[in-house]
């Protein structure tokens, strides 16, 4: 995927309101392609920023606009999308809101309603705000597009012009009504986000030598709780409805799981051994249909683990080695040990490669471990 | 961490009972180290293939020995361990079972308990058997030490004995009460399994639109659901009672969480709102405790992500590049977004060295997204 010219020249004069990171960020982007972008922001200091960084000029409101990018906080954007189809009759105005359902529930009576499109680039950064810009931050992300009602056929030219921002973007148009998108979000990230910070709290209270035997398996699980208190409460709650759905589907799961253990407990075991068990190949089937690299089914790659002195350079050397070798690196991650000097550097690669890059790093004096 | 052969020197002559991939991997250590292996298990199939990787001899019964490894499955191990200390009334018994308070505590009454010290290390492989061992399988690693009830003091010979056993393998060795240890286990691992798993359940019946979105969180929140039932049935079980006690306090907060979003939902939204953020912050100030590299306290590191066009060598270009502008990669993963054919490379350096590090890989033509 990459930024796209001709999809950009469809987009006429953009105005963008709201330029925090997502705003800015496709004022960006759209500058880059020689889009003129117009930017609002309530916050003089936020748009006076955007424009620093490249995102656009302040619109000076006397220009015609064909189409409006909604970049509020997702608690306000319902509002400013009524304000801007009664301030631009003739333009298509979408939004970036994680969060569809309550948005499209409020247009049926607005005025102009059906030239509202809503939208979710599905992209984000650690850092926020107008200077954490940046052109590519859509580049190969799913980008939902949700059709009105009143024309939800895929080619309606509404529809046309934000499948045009997100190409121009270098995006994926995903087009999906706002029900179904609000509900996929609850189980492929809301509730996920939960379960993390849900591992993550008990730990809070843990003993020292407790958390000193945490390995990756726990860092991964809760990478994700590492997040913002505030706006998650503002996304959970606009997407309650869904997310308590999933919520209470994995509370019975959950019931069943600590009724198995009991019994195992107290030695009651019958069938209680395979209900555990039951839990964890479920798990196992439903992580198959994540899909991996490309788009295509999860590919199971053969990792091959090689030790790595902790000192600059290493990696360097790995990578030339493993590039000699002909070898492509389908995933890579790097682990070190707590206490340990030395770092696992896993490579994972297709099944057939893995005896030729076993090979070649043993014969370049790599420690292979796997 | 590395082999240490003057603690391997302490072992005198070491039986390992069990050749499955630890077993068999403690042997390929040893053996290395110069250390005499004699091996036995029930399967002579699996006892000829450790032999032939390199682990050690089959015992031929006659030679006294004054350690024995228990590598049983987890479900067997007490009554190995029973069984290895009446016929060896001279040697220290550890094992390398995953839950420790089972055994303990069938072991008062059974003659030569004292000479039980109980061990697990936290290391393992997506392979098992004997073919799957290596010599360096517990490098860095923590390995916890629980010493036998009757002999408590950490400098007690047999703890000695089992303490040599792991820095000769180049474990971290990690005294704690066999309780302690399985509660630890519960917090960090049993229960990261089972939100993994209980999270990724939650796919199997989705649509594939909805998976379609899939992003690298949920990738990491289920990556360790990928696992295999039998073992985790046998695992869960043996350590039923702390985890569930850890899944209780887990269904509070959920059942707190249910509430708030349900009130969301309905617009009863009095300090609800405070409730979701409230377990989102828990979860981040958890996260925070866990430990990062070389066992200090997590570190922060600054994240600098550069676009890697799928093919050969161009990791090991962005490595060489990272070498020559002198900075240490602290952690490094790698990303393929569905659908590109272009991925992320995310290179984790020490916060002082994200400018260098952006400024010299933008110098050398890396498209570096933040």
């Amino acid at each position: 995927m990459s930024l796209d010219p001709a999809a950009a020249a469809e987009l006429g004069t953009v105005r963008i309101v709201g330029t925090g990171l997502l705003g800015a960020s496709i004022g960006l982007g759209l500058r880059g392609l020689g889009v003129r972008v117009l930017l609002h922001d309530p916050s003089p200091t936020a748009l006076a920023l955007a424009r620093d960084v490249g995102a656009g000029e302040p619109d000076p409101g006397d220009e015609p606009v064909s189409l409006v990018v909604v970049g509020a906080p997702p608690d306000v954007t319902a509002e400013v999308v009524r304000a801007e189809l009664a301030a631009h009759p003739q333009a298509t105005v979408t939004d970036v809101a994680s969060v569809k359902g309550q948005i499209a529930a409020v247009m049926p009576g607005i005025p102009g309603a059906e030239r509202y499109v809503g939208g979710h680039p599905m992209a984000g950064r650690e850092r926020s705000g107008p200077t954490a810009a940046r052109a590519d931050l859509f580049l190969g992300r799913p980008w939902v597009v949700c059709p009105s009602p009143s024309s939800p056929e895929r080619h309606h030219p509404r529809n046309e012009t934000v499948r045009m921002l997100a190409l121009a973007l270098g995006a994926m148009p995903v087009f999906m009504p706002a029900g179904e998108h609000d509900e996929a979000v609850a189980l492929v990230s809301h509730v996920p986000q939960l379960a993390a910070s849900l591992v993550a709290s008990r730990l809070v209270r843990a003993a020292d030598p407790a958390v000193g035997l945490a390995g990756q398996g726990l860092r991964d699980v809760t990478r994700i709780a590492d997040s913002d208190p505030v706006l998650w409460a503002q996304i959970l709650s606009a997407n309650a409805a869904p997310v308590v759905n999933v919520l209470k589907d994995l509370r019975v799961d959950l019931d069943h799981l600590i009724v198995a253990l009991d019994a195992l407990r107290h030695d009651e075991a019958v069938g209680a051994r395979a209900a555990v068990a039951q839990v964890i190949h479920n798990g196992r089937e439903g992580r198959e249909r994540i899909p991996g690299k490309h788009g295509d089914p999860q590919t199971r790659y053969a990792v091959v683990t090689a030790l790595l002195p902790d000192s600059p350079g290493e990696l360097a050397r790995l990578f030339d080695d493993i590039g000699e070798a002909g070898v492509n690196v389908e995933e890579f991650s790097l682990e070190h040990s707590p206490g340990a000097r030395v770092g696992l550097g896993s490579v994972s690669v297709l099944p057939a490669a893995r005896d030729v890059l076993e090979a070649a790093l043993t014969a370049k004096g790599w420690h292979v471990v796997s």
